[in-house]
């Protein structure tokens, strides 16, 4: 399935960049594929390996804060493997063109 | 922490009302703490315990769909138990009036 | 359509009750019909009239602080008024039973 | 400010590319900066000129379904222009290594 996340911790001040790059830093090490973009992470993977990948980056986060507010969305369809990569691909296909990525 | 989350079964018609009684028997039975609204449910719970819950939800809807987009949102804050019932009168009790529940 | 939304003040501590009170005033005298939860509020209305609403709660949030996340769901279904209430109304039938509110 | 958004129509099969093809079309000829990614499309401009486009895109999905979910996600932070290229490469230069985008 596809999961898109993103971590906002509160009481830390407007600039949450040192935050995100350790979440980022643990996903990039997870062995999972995945893709991020300016409002959040996009990665693939089985519900068990997202979910334990998104409660250590949820962890670290509530580690150096008293809040956190955590958004998750899924995405998931059967016998359908690598949309992380097919998805985008497919809409340029239909369209005929390329988009801004 | 509490988690709202929602489920919605793609492929199966405007009506996805049978997938939510489903869902909505499951959230009853689980003992978590939790209250229904016009576009999720709220659950409260420890980390592991909720998103046990919400992969039986998720698991039962994937069982008579081929895909389902599910959205959960978390607020997690340190020291502060019974926020599904504490949130809502705390901002009553800071406007000093009743809203619309 | 419905439409739940939130909105999340950052750098200005992990208490954000003062903001979610201005914007529930806000709510609460705009007659749309609503509805509060632990996670956010839903109301009911023609697109216009709910985004001029979000409109005037996400600057009020933003009048007193640099930086805020707003979240907004929309579930829109052609024929089907007074779903603040019926939706859950029409759950319950379904169950047969009531549902924690 | 940025503001993440994707429409899901329901009642029209589990495959809802089409949809999605005619939604990114009037992204592209918006004018408005945009990027696409795998779970949805980030765009960059004022309340107005973004609720407007959403509208469109809402609008031309209900066109064709009878109901809709859209889920919106704004990240407005005071003095912070072109924060669609911005962020990721912030990110990037804090841990001082590229990531899959």
């Amino acid at each position: 399935m596809l999961v898109e996340f993103s971590i906002v911790p509160l009481g830390v001040g407007s600039s949450i960049g040192d935050s995100i790059a350790k979440v980022l830093n643990i996903v990039n090490e997870s062995g999972l594929p995945y893709k991020i973009n300016p409002m959040g992470t996009v990665v693939e993977g089985e519900w068990n390996d997202v979910m334990e990948l998104l409660k250590k980056c949820h962890s670290v986060v509530m580690d150096t804060s008293d809040r956190a507010i955590t958004t998750i969305s899924i995405d998931d369809r059967k016998g359908k493997p690598n949309r992380i990569e097919g998805k985008v691909k497919s809409v340029e296909t239909r369209l005929g063109k390329k988009l801004s990525k």
